[in-house]
C-alpha cells in the first residue's frame, strides 16, 4: 500500500501535469500531449492563416490538437474539409459537440454511453459473474471486436503510476471493489496494458481481490499473432517462453 | 486541343463521379474516396456505437469521412475529443463551421481566402512578372513553406485527366490565360504534381502560353533531398539523370 502513500505526496504534481494537459488540448484520454507542442502548432497556424486565410489556419491549429495528427495532416484535414459538403462538414461539426453534451460514464463500470447505463451494463444475457477490467473505456471496444468476451467490464479510466503521482484513488478501484463485495463475481480478468503500469495496477488489484475470495487472471503475454519471431523484443520472447502451452 | 473533345464526350462521367465523391464525402480537393467505403463505415460506426453509446459511434463514421482516417484512427480520435475540454472540443467544432462559412476561393489566382483577394494577391511586394502554376490552393501553402518564390500563384483546382473526363473547360485555365494577357508576366512556372495528369496538364498548358511569348518553365525531377538512391524508382533516377548539373 506504500503506492498510495507516494502519490499523495506528490499531489501538487498531479495538477500541475492536468494543467498543462488542458492547456495543450490532448485531454484526459491521453498522457501522450508534450507542452512544447503549443507554441509549434501558434507557428503552423500562423503560417497557414497567413496564405490560405484565417479560418484555414484555426483549423489546422484545432486538428493539430487531436492526438497523433502533426501539422501535415491537420493540414491536409483542413483542405479535406474544405472540400466537402457543407452539410457533411456541419455533420463532423455537430458529431463534436453531440459527443461531448450526450456521452458520459456508465456509473457501474465506467464505459461511455447515452443511457442510464451502459449497452454491456444493461444487456442481461451478459455474465455477471465474470469481470474484465481495463485501463479505458476505449479498450472495451477492442475487446469486444473479438467477440469472445461475454463477461462484463470495469474501466479503472487510468493505470497506477507513482512517478506521475497517480494512485490508487485516482481509478476507479472502489467501484470495482463494490461490485465484488455485492457478490456473484466468480472471476475477475486483469486486461490492463502490458506496460510497466499495467503491470503495477494488476499486481495492487490481485493483492486487493484474492482476499475476498474470487478467483483473479492476467490476459496473456506472447508473440502477437502474425508477428515474426525475428522482430519480437527479448522481454516478449522471454514471457512467450515460460507462458508455452501443452499441444 | 484533342484533350477537349474528348472530355466534352465524356461529361455524363464526370458528374457521376462528382455524386460519388458528395455521396462518400471526401469532397472536391481530394479524389482518393472509394465509394465502397460507405457501407465500412457504417458498420464500424454501428459497432463502436453499440458498445460506447450512439453519439461515439456518428463521431467515428464522422472522423471515418476524413481522407486517411480509417476506423482505428477515427476511434482514437472520438476518445481524444471525448476527453478534451468542452469548450476546447467545441473550438474545433466551431473551426469547422467556420472555415465552411467564410472561406472561399480568391478570384485571381484560385488561392484559398476570407477577403476579397488572398493575402499573396493582395501583397503589393510579391513580384507579378512571375506567376506559378498548380493544381490545388494546397500545393501554395507547400511553396510558401520553401520561402524562396516571391512570385505570385495560380490554382488550376484540378488537373487534366480524359480517363475521369476532367479537360481543360473543368479547371481555372481561362482565368490564368486572362492574367497572362493583360500583360506584365514574363514567366510562368508549372508546378503541377509530378504524377501522368501533372504532366499531361504542364505539357497542355505549355503549348497555350508560349505563343502569348512568355516563358514557361517546369519544376524539376530528381532525387529528393534526404532520400537514398538505392529506394528510388527508376524513372526518378532516370529524370535525376536526364538533369544533371555541371558542378
Amino acid at each position: 500500500m506504500s503506492l498510495s502513500k507516494d502519490s499523495e505526496s506528490s499531489m501538487t504534481a498531479i495538477s500541475e501535469t492536468g494543467m498543462h494537459k488542458g492547456q495543450n488540448g490532448t485531454g484526459a484520454l491521453t498522457d501522450k500531449g508534450a507542452p512544447a507542442r503549443t507554441r509549434k502548432q501558434e507557428k503552423a497556424g500562423e503560417q497557414d492563416a497567413k496564405v490560405s486565410g484565417r479560418a484555414l489556419g484555426r483549423m489546422v491549429e484545432a486538428f493539430m490538437r487531436l492526438p497523433g495528427i502533426g501539422r501535415k495532416s491537420a493540414e491536409r484535414l483542413a483542405f479535406a474539409v474544405l472540400g466537402m459538403q457543407k452539410d457533411e462538414a456541419a455533420g463532423i461539426a455537430q458529431a463534436i459537440l453531440d459527443l461531448k453534451d450526450s456521452s458520459r460514464y456508465c456509473p457501474l463500470c465506467n464505459n461511455i454511453t447515452e443511457d442510464e447505463l451502459c449497452s454491456i451494463c444493461s444487456d442481461s444475457r451478459r455474465d455477471p459473474a465474470i469481470i474484465c477490467v481495463v485501463e479505458e473505456p476505449s479498450n472495451i471496444l477492442v475487446l469486444e471486436k473479438t467477440g469472445t468476451f461475454r463477461g462484463r467490464y470495469h474501466a479503472l479510466l487510468g493505470a497506477l503510476s507513482p512517478l506521475d503521482g497517480i494512485g490508487p484513488e485516482d481509478l476507479k478501484i472502489e467501484g470495482l471493489l463494490d461490485r465484488l463485495r455485492a457478490g456473484g463475481v466468480t472471476e475477475v480478468i486483469l486486461a490492463t496494458n502490458p506496460t510497466v503500469k499495467g503491470e503495477t495496477t494488476a499486481l495492487y488489484l490481485a493483492r486487493l481481490i484474492k482476499p475476498l475470495g474470487i478467483g483473479v487472471s492476467r490476459i496473456a503475454y506472447g508473440l502477437p499473432v502474425g508477428g515474426d519471431i525475428e522482430y519480437a523484443d527479448e522481454n516478449t520472447v522471454q514471457r512467450a517462453l515460460q507462458g508455452r502451452r501443452a499441444m
